[in-house]
């Protein structure tokens, strides 16, 4: 099977024109099919802000409303999807930038939740993988913005290292998929306060015994979790370093590589 | 040669959520491969006054200036193309959004003008017909937001007509098509005040003798002079009328049709 990249950038990056502009000149480097999942950055947050949009949390969780999601789909699925394309174009990358509901790329959910009503927040029901596969195939590098929809015309907002996941879970049908979550750190550390520390690979059993032995910092067990979780479900390894070194994360040259064994 | 419609709606369509909605059932109808292309509507308009961004004009046209190309860029490319292409899933059409850098799906360049300095403003040098045609015979509709992009990671506002035109000269290499302006009048009308006196077929010599009469809404003029300049660059048919009679438009049962001869 041919490789896929499914890179995951945060808002950090987002937020920062001159290292999105030098993460997309490193992007655009990269020769296998590759899929971008962005996040949302601090745009969204601003707008609403100007707009007097008051942010809504409900027992400390963000709730979407139809006000939050509409500023979310103008900021997410049209300022900074449709700007990273361009970047992309412009470093020679074809690319093409969509959101969960174009091409029923991917389908979801509004999110049922016994006691936190969380707006229209989407949980993925499937990825429309020959959709992507196609697109892939015609050497186009696909641009995720997090919104989903549900096929009843409802737009939802949707985690976007959860839609990675799916993406990376999905895909792997079809391709070696590589799952990679750049951050703020070099990769997962033994050491929290010291990017030197980085491990370089965690298979199954290190991570029961870092985690045994305590020697794992706390935040980092869910991310784990879920890293060992898309392993098992076809994913063939996952990345997590810093969206500065990307392409030596794709090179195994720098950051943490999660591998089953 | 297969058939292909070109649809552009106007901002009135997009603007009425009732309208919109009933005119995407409608379009989601049309059996022959299909291209939909939105104008932007009030929507930019109202965020650009909530934000306190001035529209500028100079000698009486609209300028797109930074500020004004970051809102257009939200409205057109994200909240009304993705909820337009969310709607037609709602429809069972599948549909993808795309702006000009998508797929580098439509190519322009900064207007050059001699006097006026417009900005952000795109003048379109060509169209990807091979990834239009390719998402066409997978029988997905694409909904095309009037955003452009020069290559050179810039992003330019561009006028819809022009794009739905563009596009159907474009594609005509590949099929049969015809290119459907909605407007807000039932079509080209011998009265303009009289909605019933609409001439359902205007060839090049009718459009002369019209003309020399001085029997047809001076506006109307351009329209007609860009809808024989499509023809002639290969178009078959250019149909104008009411959005709300898009399925009797497409089966030539309403409407002006613009032919040749």
């Amino acid at each position: 099977m041919n490789k896929l990249l499914v890179i995951k950038i945060g808002g950090n990056i987002i937020d920062d024109e001159t290292r999105l502009s030098s993460f997309l000149r490193d992007f655009a480097k990269i020769k296998d099919r590759k899929i971008l999942v962005h996040g949302g950055g601090k745009l969204a947050t601003d707008l609403s802000a100007k707009l007097g949009i008051a942010q809504k949390l409900v027992e400390g969780r963000r709730i979407t409303d139809a006000e939050t999601l509409k500023i979310v789909t103008m900021v997410y699925a049209g300022y900074i999807n449709k700007n990273v394309v361009a970047g992309l174009q412009a470093n020679h990358c074809n690319a093409i930038g969509l959101c969960g509901a174009d091409g029923d790329a991917i389908l979801a959910h509004k999110r049922n939740h016994p006691v936190v009503d969380y707006g229209f927040v989407g949980d993925i029901d499937r990825i429309n993988t020959s959709l992507i596969k196609n697109l892939l195939e015609q050497n186009i590098a696909v641009v995720f913005a997090p919104i989903t929809h549900d096929q009843q015309g409802q737009l939802l907002n949707t985690n976007a290292d959860t839609i990675a996941q799916e993406l990376a879970k999905g895909m792997s049908k079809e391709y070696d998929v590589s799952l990679i979550y750049s951050f703020e750190k070099s990769g997962v550390l033994l050491d929290a306060g010291d990017d030197s520390t980085v491990i370089s690979k965690i298979t199954a059993g290190y991570f029961q015994e870092l985690k045994a032995q305590q020697k794992i910092f706390a935040g980092m067990i869910p991310k784990l979790d879920n890293a060992f979780a898309a392993l098992n479900a076809g994913v063939k390894k996952v990345i997590i370093g810093k969206a500065e070194e990307l392409n030596k994360l794709v090179s195994s040259q720098a950051g943490t590589a999660i591998v089953n064994e």
